[in-house]
């Protein structure tokens, strides 16, 4: 696939396919489109979990074992913050911080987030181009049967505890896609590939930055999803527990039911094969392979796995 | 001494004066008056470089050897920030770190200096009282040969360099003094100490705060300095160095001329115990001592030696 390719991703799962992505074709071709909904200030410092992530991971310094952070890491601050007296539920590691550090100073000086994200993936050699998924501010709130609570409140301090029943996007009115994105989106992309992350939290904010989800669909190219939900479990995170609390079940059908007349294809894994015509019968179509990435060459093979399946769309729809 | 004793310092040469009478006296009925001249924004970090050095030495943990900063220190975080693309001229350890990132945190949500360095001292088991000079923002400027400079360029990035015309405090309009330091100099404290510090970019800005110093002066309490200038030189700093380039020659009798008006007593060293007389000769009393602090023995030695200088002018006076 020689043109553009545009892949929308969340933090651990998603960046997995990202790096095989950014190996399976041109780097410089490649277009992360990142979620920001997860984003939080915490003590005055601006972090973005998921466009950390994909910055670490296609910048070779992420943490491979623990799945977010920076490799060799240490961890001398949280000690001397917790001795101040300060929260140590969310965990900032001493190499980590150096971002967050350098972020909220860019961003207060007036730089947006796609400047600084960019300016940080440079620094990091990344040849791909790594896009929040807009420069405004849109926070996820999950709504759980305790209360609502912020994203990271949720995910990290809660550590996915509450019951899940519903999601809010905060701050959409304000909110802009990015317009590189928008350019990208009007210059015949070749393909549009949604990670393995989580649909709700990681995906759906993405989709509701208003006006992305139509360009994105009307955008020429096919858009292929590769399945987070793996014989009803989630790889990663807590997609396949907020599905059931949800009522909705954990199974790669019911992913391609969220993502239905947006999608034109879904990837699901193998012990899920069985679930195919169903999905078909929504109007998606189906490629089963081997979704759970554990080395870089499970991720380069998952990466061309889409990009085929997506290229075979792609023609079928022009004929 | 039984009653307060109030120290005004600077950095590392008077934190170690500001231990020695903490082991000296009842570290309850010390408080330290610390210059806030030298604290700045870094990376929007409010860094307070006077205040952490007398923090970490009352509570510890300062690095003996360095002068600054933290012990067992380490340095991933800069490591990091410098690959990013931050500016590297300020060191900021990991572990200090955490003293920034959380004072920004607390003064952001309105909580005033004073009241930030009074949880730290707490979590830091320190039992002397620590005050920001002012808590409202007083910036000490270097007027140097190449231009103004910010006392934190001069001091660290330019490493005192240039040659020096003069001085500078800026926001002494809106600067009131530490409003409990207020409170102590109406409550007849026993002696004011002022430790070997810069006498210009440590003391000055002290005693440049609107009220402060006719505040000192009329307390009631005997005022005693220690010479920062032995044998000519200054034991850490460039106070010697900026003596001579503003002209004055750097000497025991030059520091007293400085606070001539000011101070009851001042300690000279050993070495400059022939210019006694002179200083004599100004209306300052003179205490001869070894003024160099090597060990906390040193230190402890030293701060009973103010003390009883203190305490004798103070008999003295009310004969």
């Amino acid at each position: 696939m020689s043109g553009r390719i545009i892949v929308l991703s969340g933090g651990v799962g998603g960046a997995k396919l990202v790096l095989g992505l950014s190996r399976a074709a041109d780097a410089k071709n490649l277009t992360v489109v990142a979620n920001t909904g997860d984003d939080f200030d915490h003590y005055r410092l601006r972090i973005c979990p998921d466009i950390d992530t994909v910055l670490y991971t296609l910048g070779s310094v992420a943490d491979k074992d623990r799945g977010w952070g920076r490799e060799d890491e240490s961890w001398q601050f949280m000690a001397a913050f917790r001795e101040l007296g300060g929260e140590d539920w969310f965990n900032l590691g001493d190499r980590d911080l150096a971002l967050h550090v350098l972020r909220t100073d860019l961003l207060s000086k007036g730089e947006s987030l796609s400047e600084v994200t960019a300016k940080i993936a440079c620094r990091l050699g990344i040849e791909a181009q790594v896009l929040p998924m807009s420069d405004q501010s849109v926070s996820t709130i999950v709504d759980t049967v305790d209360g609502r609570l912020a994203f990271q409140h949720y995910f990290v301090r809660e550590r996915c505890l509450p019951e899940v029943t519903g999601f809010t996007f905060e701050g959409l009115d304000e909110a802009r896609p990015n317009p590189a994105l928008i350019q990208m989106l009007d210059d015949n992309p070749s393909a549009v590939i949604i990670a393995p992350s989580n649909p709700f939290v990681s995906i759906d904010p993405i989709l509701s930055v208003p006006g992305l989800r139509d360009r994105l669909r009307n955008c020429g190219a096919p858009i292929v999803a590769v399945s987070p939900i793996v014989g009803g479990q989630a790889i990663k995170g807590p997609a396949a527990k907020i599905m059931n609390e949800l009522g909705i079940g954990s199974s790669a059908i019911e992913i391609a039911r969220h993502y239905a007349g947006f999608i034109d294809g879904l990837v699901i894994d193998n012990v899920d094969s069985e679930e195919k015509s169903d999905i078909e019968a929504l109007g998606v179509k189906v490629k089963i392979a081997q979704t759970i990435m554990t080395s870089i060459e499970d991720r380069i093979a998952l990466a061309n796995c889409a990009l085929d399946f997506a290229c075979l769309i792609g023609k079928e729809s022009t004929k």
